[in-house]
């Protein structure tokens, strides 16, 4: 069970912090239960769990109609809250889900939707008019005689009185059967003014899409009701592909070595994506073959490896895909046993290095529409960026390595149960936050973020990143000081102490070295997207963190670290799993499709190996800020 | 061998009658011999047999590049000869194919093509400029770096400068690693402005397409090189499907007792489609790889078997079609194992009994393009008739039954060789042509339609359709009245004697009443249709006789016994296998095939089986014109 599903219990330790990083929301009556950055608000949360609350402005406060019960936890009620609400209802905990900014835990009561939505919001305050290309239309046709001797695929397109549809090939085989067979009460199934099947009898309340966000590491399955827009269940596993290495380059290198590891790396990216579809299904209680439609954001190499293509000039210089956009494909050729009709969208690319999930977060995070100039980081081994806004769109991809996955940190692991998340040092103690609370096993990446951040901050580590000397460290203090001990060759800094059947975990002068080296490849990729842009630091009015590690780090450390610009920390969000979401997005609307295609025209893409400047200023940005 | 491939041996019988009403033409030095209606020109002869002659003008003897020299065999030069030869080369034989009408046994020699023609005169001296849908670009493309990262389909797309195309998600897939071995020297294949395949190295003067014309009884393939427009091989077959019955309702039957019996049908159709592929191919020397495009012209019943679509609703009232127009599919989804990407056009269709050979057929005759009100007859157990021109355009089915087939006649046989198919009777003797000269082994249609008109013209059948009394018959002539005499039952008139080994062929009262039964069937449709378009008989200024069966019918005795209307026999003409020329004009050029399509909207059926009327008039239209 992966993060992006829950339930998550919280960890004695992170309560006691005076800022815990993690909040826990318990959501009745489904009993779900999420743990997420501090300050996202209620709203976001439900939609990232499948949750869904009434809303027809989009988070904006205005339309008043996503209304929740805080039951147990704080939030004060804002102006909008005074106007929805009577003060018995504010007293009984009544707020707005879109208002609510979750700062402790929360119990929440989700109460029924009263309306069936028109609009759904989702990414990072996307207000999405329910306009999905997938369409049913129940059929009760006039049953032919010599006056009316119209074929019967006229019949059937005649019927659909609001729009015009081309037809799939394969639709008239089975057609003069069927048509009969159900006494002409049949279901016309358009995607795409496809007319892509026919169904006997009344089948128009049950269409389904499933959203994907088919990462490297994480592939996360939405199951959606694209009758109303709602989500009905989420899914997350990790990528089957991973037997083949943790980053892109492995599986890449493994196709180049051996041409038919190609065809088992695709079959793995199918089976992932189909046992997927089948637990959605499965939760949702929803037939596989009631779903029509997918979309499938994913970076460039999954979905190369997804589709069988050869991946190999992606991993080589010049770095070149196949294609920046696709045509959309059938489902099953992505090996999903959904509707043999179904389509599946595949998002468009950017670059090699800013593939579809990227154009797919851009997308949800609205990048194209805010009028603010945003910072969108994808962290991760690979390091995407978007900056822009409304008028003008940066991209670039920074090779980061694999220290955020904590591959090639000693103690490192990936964010999985007992992996070190937060950390906190001061004079006097070291506090530790885990994942699910269970015994600490390793750190992971915002662990790392956080354990760096904090020893820079009390001074154990100098601005070059290298640990104090023991001196000077026991000058600061006696009890961390005690932690800087040696292990083999290197100088750690020890974060449990390894007694007692406690696991031994310590963060090593080279671990620090990787987080600069990785933090300075995604600084120098902003600073030069900044400089193309002619702005500074202070003029990004907004950073967005995205992806699954990106959404857990520290706002305040990733600040520290020198990671993200130096801006108000109110400014800089985590904005959830926003491929996953923009993969929603286009299935809950055509429009926002279009929206994703033409993005690809909107995005300048800035090639930084290609730049002479480069190295020199990765160099300059090794240090941490003062 | 069919009639539609040639050679064809002369019979000498044929010789000593009057008006001849087959002659043989022999085209050097191709040694194709072509039996051919009287008075057809020698350009339609050559475009029917896949001999292409040089011509810009369409047949109208204004462009004077169809010169043929005429090595034997009478034509005299007219006008336009006279302006386009000198008095030399008159006299040494040179005459304008599209003005030379056969009367006589020719022997044609067709020079070498001096252009690349860009239009060619098929079907009903219609002339179709080349535009096909089937185009190559070769692109040098340039190598990608870091400075032109454009993905793999972006620069192939980017390389064809002429058009923008959509993509065959399949194209994708073997991009990649086929740009770089073929060093960027590439030729895009694009069909209707779909990109379908991509393929290494300079093959644009490699494309090919198929016109099928899909017969219940024959079906007939023509290669064309799409490059230029020329026909480059002729190949037909009997439909394999013959072992289910000759009719399509026989056909439909067996499908109709055991469904399985369809899937038998289909492969038997596809079968038959690829042997002819892989005929035409061979005899021309060309790759089944290099032809992408294949066009199909074939009645519903045909069209909707080969796609494996159930018939039933075309075999029972109310005769419905699946579909009156079908998207384009693959190839392969009709057997043809040619480009794995080919594509397969299928003509539209008026209705269950007028498909699209008739579609193709009446596009080929220019239906909807020509002032001159004319009706378009393709003769067969179904009769389909198209009324009208290009202001106005009626259409309906007539069912004819089996007797052009010969199905339901005594010593009936279909157009084979021994297949009696000219009846010259005078008041001393019977004279008889066999196809290929073989001795006589039964009659076909054509003889037929022959006999009778013959035996109405000496006075042997009245009015009615009955056999004279033998003392009415003696006062004719002794010696027919010697022929008419007893055979079990019936009265029958013999045109062979039956003795010396000789077979013994006769006509009987019951074959006389069965092409009544056809003749009147099809003379009450197009009455119908006459009265419907506000017209009579002498207003219609063109019969056109189609189909392997009306194309082979004496004009003279096809009026002589009311099969059409009662016009000068010079203006009812053999139209030859216009379906088929359909079929090559929609591969010649997109228009075509968009005239096609609107070709149905601007037909009206008229559907027979609804009126009451039908059976009054029927009856009254059995007789034989006075």
């Amino acid at each position: 069970m992966s993060k992006a599903q829950g339930p998550v219990i919280p960890h004695p330790q992170a309560q006691t912090i005076d800022e815990p990083a993690r909040v826990e929301i318990e959501f009745s009556p489904s009993g779900k239960i999420a743990r997420v950055p501090l300050g996202v608000t209620v709203f976001d949360v439900a939609s990232w769990n499948a949750l869904a609350v009434d809303s027809t402005c989009g988070g904006h406060g205005t339309c008043r109609k996503c209304k929740v019960q805080i039951v147990s936890g704080d939030i004060q009620p804002g102006t909008a809250d005074a106007r929805a609400f009577t003060e018995d209802e504010l007293e009984q905990g009544w707020r707005l889900a879109c208002q609510a900014c979750a700062f402790t835990n929360l119990k929440v009561n989700v109460p029924e939707l009263t309306t069936r939505p028109k609009a759904s919001t989702v990414g990072v305050g996307r207000q999405v008019i329910h306009r999905p290309t997938l369409l049913k239309r129940f059929l009760q046709l006039p049953e032919p005689d010599l006056v009316d001797q119209r074929p019967d695929l006229r019949r059937v397109l005649d019927g659909i009185t609001d729009m015009t549809a081309n037809v799939d090939p394969m639709v008239v085989r089975t057609l003069p059967a069927l048509l009969r067979k159900a006494n002409f009460e049949v279901t016309a199934v358009v995607v795409d003014d496809v007319l892509i099947a026919v169904e006997p009898g009344d089948t128009s309340d049950k269409l389904y899409g499933i959203a994907f966000d088919l990462g490297t590491t994480t592939v996360v399955a939405t199951l959606l009701d694209l009758s109303n827009g709602m989500p009905l269940a989420v899914a997350s596993m990790l990528n089957m592909q991973q037997q083949y290495g943790a980053d892109v380059i492995s599986r890449i290198s493994a196709t180049m070595l051996d041409p038919q590891k190609l065809f088992d790396l695709q079959r793995l990216a199918h089976e992932t994506l189909d046992q997927l579809a089948g637990e959605v299904c499965d939760e949702a209680g929803v037939d596989r073959l009631d779903v029509y439609q997918v979309a499938v954001a994913g970076n460039a190499t999954m979905v190369q490896i997804a589709l069988g293509i050869d991946p190999e000039p992606l991993g080589v210089a010049p770095f070149i895909l196949a294609a920046d956009e696709y045509p959309d494909v059938r489902a099953h050729e992505l090996g999903l046993k959904v509707n043999p009709q179904a389509r599946a969208t595949l998002f468009p690319a950017l670059g090699a290095y800013v593939g579809g999930d990227i154009v797919a977060g851009a997308l949800a995070s609205g990048m194209d529409r805010d009028q603010r100039v945003r910072l969108f980081i994808d962290v991760g081994t690979n390091c995407e960026m978007i900056l822009g806004n409304s008028e003008k769109l940066l991209a670039t991809a920074a090779p980061a390595g694999p220290a955020f996955e904590a591959a090639s940190i000693k103690c490192g692991m990936r964010a999985a149960p007992g992996a070190i998340e937060v950390v906190k040092i001061e004079l006097d103690s070291v506090t530790l936050g885990t994942i699910d609370s269970k015994p600490a096993v390793g750190i992971c990446g915002s662990g790392l973020v956080d354990a760096v951040a904090e020893l820079v901050k009390v001074g154990l580590l100098d601005e070059s990143g290298r640990f104090v000397t023991d001196e000077a460290a026991k000058e600061i203090s006696l009890i961390l000081a005690d932690r800087l001990i040696m292990r083999g060759q290197e100088r750690v800094f020890m974060l449990t102490s390894g007694q007692d059947g406690e696991n031994e975990i310590f963060l090593s002068q080279r671990d620090v070295r990787e987080l600069q080296f990785a933090k300075a490849a995604i600084s120098t990729g902003w600073a030069i997207l900044l400089e193309e842009y002619g702005i500074e630091q202070k003029d990004v009015q907004q950073v967005l963190l995205a992806g699954s590690f990106g959404s857990y780090l520290s706002a305040k450390n990733a600040k520290a670290i020198g990671l993200v610009p130096n801006i108000a920390t109110t400014r800089i969000l985590s904005a959830g799993n926003v491929a996953g979401e923009g993969a929603k997005m286009v299935l809950l609307s055509g429009s926002e499709r279009n929206g994703a295609r033409s993005l690809t025209k909107l995005v300048h893409y800035v090639e930084l190996s290609e730049r002479e400047d480069f190295n020199d200023r990765f160099v300059e940005e090794l240090a941490f800020p003062v």
